[in-house]
């Protein structure tokens, strides 16, 4: 590297920490919104975060910074190094930054400001009519959106490499017609298997749920004096760095959903908590997409905490701790139990094997928006025509239908695919870990954890966003994304019976 | 205003009101690290705060808002206007931000940093010699900022008007010498006063402060799910904006004062919660000095919370609260105790007529290590002589005198005149409040506080920081700051045998 391409590189770390610093700040302005602030500070806050993003997006899109990507000659860089991933990074963000009017990102800002209440009240009183104009504007301003990239084969392409970088809608479309030819028959399979799971139905006193949930992420582990868990409305993972790593969960009283979304919101918060200290503080130093952050969190809520070897250690704590409704039952029932699969309306109560098809049900009909092959007044049609044919489920009305997920009124067309696509990554992961180490499970028996997170660190955290999400599932499994290992496990744990 | 005027003005807000935004932000992450913070996020947060810092620096000194405060005329704005308040306080702002090198306010900052936790060492094992050389440090570098803005007939000056803008140490002194010359001697007097407090001391269940402290703040009052009561190491007030004041507490197993210093902070948070929304985001919608701040805050913990109109209304509900403790006290005795004169040793602990004393010596001290009259290795012998002189204490350590606050440790010199400086204004203040509303007694006696939460907007906090803290006090009370209310308060009300 010679004098003035290390000069450039300098500079540029400079003005990159600077746009990551003011990025996890205005994160973790969020992060307060959500969770502690007065409520009457909504006003002052919205400012706040909408000036810090300015700010962020002012450093991102400096014409100085396009001078010093040019004088940065990337073949002088080796391309596993930091560096060489910074540069590969920060060029891709700065292109497609540039290319967007800032008048039309305040526009889809407010658009996605003002359609979010209309959405709450239109779920509220269960009336699509009513979100249906706030819908069309944030659809309209997206197709303006896509048109700033210039023409496009596949216009879709274009929202969804914002969630899932360089993946195309083709490849996804072939992924997830795999997963559709496999789920829709085991689904139908499987539906109809009698199970017991009326003993996670009852009373579960808040504050032993705490406990509780406190006492899982302490034994999964983490560095100390860096986590905090605090109740939410919605559980979310986020934090200001990866010495100050914030989940949170939602509480119920007649059921242990937050203990499953805190091992959830675990596995997005280690893959943050492990980036490399030496990167962290550059855009690099985060994870690789919204696909391979979920590929953390499903792992460590379903194929950690979902799975045998986990509750042959745990369930005999859980029985100590919620004695009334699991003393007389036995291991194997509870497994099989926090395992049924039943067809369902609402995508965040889906089981293992359901989740998927609703996921594939939002991409199919995303696309169908987007190419106009959908008139928006018929997506309630639409949706419950998909729900019958995937699920074999009557949706009964719009709450529970289109109206239920928060995404489209934030204008977010094309992040539910990464739901899927991390979910199909975690198990290409995990036979990969079992690969590397053997006797994993036996570990996880013993309540002993530390293996499979420095695995994670040092296979997949390592990277942070050096990489694209494919190259770096490669660098850690060997292979790219591939569907098959993921419909192998869900036949083999849902095929058979399951027992303990 | 012509157009050029009126062009340059919109500008200037624009951006001073991003100015405004960060400075909120920064002192939002202050306010999360100081509270719920994971201990482990410190490293990131010191950086967060000094990314935000300095482009709320770059902000003010940049060279276009010069250009801009040039081409305002000031003379075509109403002298009362907020457009001329917010010239007169950018000018202000403007000339000595840019007047000092970013490098030294690097060091400052660094020095500052490197201080702090030496002192709470040279505290926690009472070695003043540990201390010595960051202190030098300190003032070497606190000399350096004065050269900054030229020769200097009182160099203290420069230090003062960062904390109180344009009072001078020789108006500063001959007011506190007033004072002096009357506490003196009333100590003396009061000093060998039997009270008995045995009731303040023993057990107040933790639980039961946390509601009372939220119940005397609604009482107090303010607009609904705007504010925020926290407990932490030492109590202070903050927010992120009008609608979002955060106040915090310290509570003690083994007395009430948590219960005192929450209103001192009301004091604090509703000036700032009662700034007028039409400043609110530009630098002008903040208090104006620290002083002036301090005269909110003493008079809601004082003039208020020690009075006996107050518990009057509220003494009988806090019977009802702690039973064991006040069930067979009657309520003179409880005013006795809660105003019990006693010289001590710590500044945070003293009563409402020694305070002053403190407040005296360290200011006066401060002067002597400006102009070097002291050797900084000579200050615990110096501080010793000024205790015995003025409170007839004796102090047996350094961790008990020289030791005990943390403002030097942060390079704050010229900031404790600003606690006494409040106090008398809050005299001041409440004297006008009783003239203007002369059943103000009867309705504190009542729990009735709406009036004077109205008067203190209408007089004081509409002003913001539009005008000097002289020219505010003026404006509320038709005087600038004197010490003869305060004294004859005093006098009044310790003078006489104390009854309720």
């Amino acid at each position: 590297m010679n004098a003035t391409v290390a000069d450039a590189l300098a500079h540029l770390k400079t003005r990159m920490a600077d746009l990551h610093g003011l990025l996890d700040v205005a994160n973790f302005l969020v992060w307060d919104q959500r969770v502690i602030m007065p409520p009457a500070g909504v006003g002052h806050r919205a400012q706040h975060i909408a000036l810090v993003q300015r700010i962020a997006h002012e450093k991102l899109t400096d014409p100085e910074v396009g001078r010093l990507l040019d004088e940065i000659d990337a073949g002088s860089l080796e391309p596993g190094s930091d560096d060489a991933g910074l540069v590969r990074l920060v060029r891709r963000m700065h292109a497609k930054a540039v290319q967007v009017p800032v008048e039309l990102r305040g526009e889809m800002a407010v658009a996605s400001a003002e359609a979010n209440p209309v959405w709450v009240k239109a779920k509220e009183t269960n009336d699509f009519a009513l979100f249906l104009g706030p819908l069309e504007r944030n659809v309209e301003l997206r197709h303006r959106y896509i048109e700033c990239f210039g023409p496009q084969d596949e216009p879709y392409d274009v929202l969804l490499d914002d969630f899932e970088p360089e993946m195309k809608t083709e490849d996804v479309t072939r992924i997830f017609d795999e997963v559709k030819a496999e789920l829709v028959p085991l689904i139908a399979e499987l539906r109809d298997r009698e199970v017991d799971d009326s003993f996670l139905h009852g009373h579960f006193p808040l504050d032993r749920q705490v406990a509780l949930d406190h006492e899982v992420v302490e034994m999964f582990g983490h560095r100390p004096d860096s986590w905090r868990i605090d109740p939410t409305e919605h559980p979310f993972a986020s934090g200001a760095g990866i010495d100050d790593i914030r989940i949170t969960t939602h509480y119920y009283e007649d059921s242990l959903k937050s203990l499953f979304s805190t091992m959830h919101e675990y596995g997005h918060g280690l893959y943050e908590h492990q980036i490399p200290r030496r990167i962290a503080h550059l855009p690099i130093g985060t994870g690789a997409s919204l696909g391979l952050h979920e590929s953390q969190s499903r792992m460590w809520e379903n194929l950690v905490g979902r799975s045998i070897p986990f509750w042959r250690f745990m369930y005999p704590r859980l029985q100590e701790i919620f004695p009334g409704q699991f003393g007389n039952v036995e291991l194997e029932r509870f497994y099989a139990g926090i395992n049924r699969v039943q067809p369902s309306l609402i995508r965040i109560r889906a089981d293992e094997v359901t989740y998927g098809m609703h996921v594939i049900l939002r991409f199919e009909l995303e696309q169908d928006i987007v190419n106009g092959r959908v008139a928006l007044r018929d997506l309630p049609q639409r949706w419950a025509e998909k729900m019958d044919e995937y699920l074999g489920v009557e949706v009964p009305d719009d709450a529970n239908g289109v109206l239920q997920d928060t995404h489209w009124a934030s204008g977010l067309i094309g992040y539910f695919s990464t739901y899927l696509l991390g979910t199909i990554m975690s198990v290409q992961i995990w036979e990969k870990i079992q690969e590397e180490i053997p006797d994993l499970d036996e570990r996880i028996e013993r309540g002993e954890f530390a293996a499979l997170r420095e695995w994670l660190a040092d296979n997949v955290h390592v990277h942070g966003r050096k990489f694209t999400p494919q190259e770096t599932l490669r660098r850690a499994t060997g292979s790219t994304i591939d569907a098959k290992p993921y419909l192998a496990y869900l036949k083999r744990k849902y095929g058979a019976p399951v027992t303990a």
